[in-house]
């Protein structure tokens, strides 16, 4: 390997046979979920009725390694080890000392990182011989990640994907489609949850969300499979991490800061958790940056306290960064984070101090966004070009110092399904759109109370 | 490496260092093109007003081997080499005894194997001081390759999209103005040749080609880049082949057939050349099937003859399979084979005997592609669905005479700017268009004369 490599690859044996579970590693005492109806903490039994048993004891687990079934791993073969790039281009546009790096999860078949928790998630659920799964999608990621995932395993798969994406991002259903799941644009009029959020017509992932948990919650033989937030699925991503540690051993370079775009948490944890456990465990001292939406600022304005997954309080109530589980994001284009809460485990972390949070404007990542496609050839999808943004920040502040520090973010999926937001963004029809301050200070007041404070 | 491999990958210092020129390995004289107005043997002169001179040199070259630039090496980087894949899940499904291998150039920034080509020619006239290029493009692969190979050159990139595609694919026209390229839709009243071919509102790559090559001809800081046909584009995707005969070594395994869709050739010629010079040079017996859309059956039904290269007939006369050079194809998905003529360097190796044919209808293509998806987890472009269809029925051929058979095709781009034509596809309303007998018969009796014949 040459000092001029641009793509470090890793071959199929260097899958990761482990998960990585931070859970035991957090300081302090674990905060459980708590059952909705009674307060009290939810135990394995109050997830049963539409998760598989496998999933949570994952869930709950304080193990720090969890075997990755060798079924999941033979799938991840069809696109793993995903390649880590220098940006070699891009930090000549910039005139840097800095070196970028970035782990690019959008070989993957539907583009994005998240087939890494869509496989496994229908695998334990084909195991325990459930027959479908049901679903919220964003962007339409996880939709499609989780649409394809089932057709391996023979499980039907019901979509509920928030309108605004399915209003600007028609060719994600085309996909959901192709791999043969079946798509229902939320709010819709199939679930009580959905009825009673009409007058939300752009949706959020929250009402999703309460919709297919609705539907799941009916039948036995049906179960709910959730892309983010929940520890089990951050566990699963932890895949993307260990490997950009092999690879970034193979660049003989370490990271100063570790960047990633944040949502529900699963990417940025999925890049993290890997490289936080190194502080924790050895004492090495990474930075890491959550990158967020202006318009969505859960990590920068939200509040640290319990409350509900979705936003008609059907799930149990989980500590974490909460603008209010009835706040509704404006619709900007990263679709993927558009969510009122955050996975108790990255919360736990920022309330820890472990990681800075940094909020970004649309416009400002979009810019980033055409400026990485124009030098690397890849045109990120709108999540990750927060994390360009912060990526392409921290490499001027190094250029600022004349320090040679090293960059690495992750770039969880391409832009091929997002192209209208281009068009608006090449037309200046882009707002920088602002979370109503009124809307979320109704939305905070509306914390579940009779709860611990955290 | 384990017997068990789902992709065969190779490091960034496999990438060749030469391109592979079969022109000398042809059985015969070589027949050059001809000057479109005095029907001469065309020298390279007649190609100076719209062409660099270097790309008019590997055009006329015969050489077998051509050193690759190292700035062009350096940008192959950034996607290259591509993964060679073996398709076990859709062996598993097809129950066949076959291996089925397939080379993916889907990895590349615009998801095609274009910028293989489209890099080189940029470079070249860089180089050669030229400060804008003009293009035609069918289904957008190559006018959104070409513009991200500008944009690394500091070209200007002005591109002619043929309509069909143009309406049909609104996002690669978005993905060409992201790489800062100027885009028209074809036939447009822009140019002479745009306005008489007004009567032919879908357009074709001919009309496009007219309209580009006038266009490049007024000013001599302008030239014209070609995305297939001619033999120095052909010449430049020679990497994919030479890439594949390693990973297959790699695999341990020799391929029986390899497999390519048919359009202009650069697809076909890229990944089967190197492997056609072992049949000449080595006297390897592998099998080669060009497959194309029955609706532009260029070598199935065409004839060998001279014929333009453009509808107008402003570009010098090739000895080539073609439909005859105003036939406007009917507006298949995949506008990428939407071609009248062929590669003079394929429709040689065609003529004698060294390469078969094969045209598929439209809905037996996306069923193929279909399947594939739900298999492999790549959703292809209609191009290569053509490819996997006949890859398929040859694996079923092998499993009918139970024989190991092994099949190489090549995937040459992922299908996410085509989702509006599986959408027709699912929704039953794609029709296998014909091509029109009578339309044919007129263009073909409008074919050149006070032409040699061959």
């Amino acid at each position: 390997m040459s000092d001029d490599t641009t793509k470090y690859l890793l071959t199929e044996d260097k899958i990761p046979t482990h998960w990585i579970n931070i859970a035991p590693d957090l300081p302090g005492e674990p905060l459980p979920p708590l059952n909705p109806a009674t307060k009290e903490p939810a135990g394995p039994e109050d997830f049963l009725g539409i998760f598989a048993e496998e999933l949570i004891m994952q869930e709950v687990s304080q193990e720090p390694e969890i075997e990755i079934p060798e079924e999941v791993r033979e799938v991840y073969k069809l696109w793993r080890p995903t390649p880590l790039y220098r940006a070699r281009r891009l930090e000549k546009a910039l005139d840097t000392p800095a070196h970028i790096y970035f782990k690019y999860e959008g070989v993957s078949p539907t583009g994005s990182h998240k087939p890494n928790t869509a496989v496994p998630q229908a695998f334990a659920n084909a195991k325990a011989g459930i027959k479908k799964l049901t679903t919220e999608t964003g962007a339409g990621q996880w939709g499609s990640s989780l649409a394809f995932a089932c057709g391996l395993f023979d499980l039907e798969c019901e979509v509920f994907m928030v309108g605004s994406s399915y209003d600007s991002k028609p060719y994600r259903r085309s996909m959901i489609e192709t791999f043969g799941a079946t798509v229902h644009r939320s709010p819709s009029d199939l679930t009580e949850a959905g009825r009673a959020n009409a007058q939300h017509p752009t949706g959020s992932l929250g009402i999703a969300i309460s919709e297919a948990v609705e539907i799941a919650a009916q039948s036995p033989e049906v179960n709910y499979a959730l892309g983010s937030v929940l520890s089990h699925v951050i566990l699963h991503q932890t895949i993307i991490g260990q490997e950009s540690i092999l690879q970034m051993e193979m660049a003989g370079e370490e990271p100063d800061t570790v960047i990633a775009c944040f949502g529900g948490g699963s990417n940025f944890g999925g890049l993290t958790i890997p490289w936080l456990r190194r502080n924790i465990r050895e004492g090495a001292t990474t930075r890491f940056i959550a990158a967020e939406p202006a318009a969505c600022p859960t990590l920068t304005k939200g509040e640290y306290a319990y409350d509900f997954g979705d936003t008609q309080g059907l799930t149990p109530m989980m500590p974490m960064y909460t603008l209010g589980h009835d706040f509704v994001p404006p619709p900007v284009h990263a679709g993927g984070l558009r969510y009122h809460g955050a996975s108790p485990l990255i919360s736990a972390l920022v309330h820890g101090g472990m990681v800075e949070a940094r909020s970004v404007a649309q416009n400002d990542t979009f810019a980033a966004g055409l400026q990485f496609a124009r030098t690397e050839g890849i045109i990120p999808a709108p999540e990750p070009t927060h994390a360009i943004s912060v990526a392409i920040a921290e490499a001027e502040a190094a250029k600022q110092a004349g320090e040679e520090r090293v960059i690495l973010f992750g770039l969880c999926g391409h832009g091929n399904f997002d192209m209208a937001s281009y068009d608006a963004y090449l037309a200046g029809n882009l707002e920088n759109l602002e979370f109503s301050q009124q809307e979320m200070d109704e939305a905070m007041a509306k914390l579940p109370d009779g709860v611990p404070a955290i």
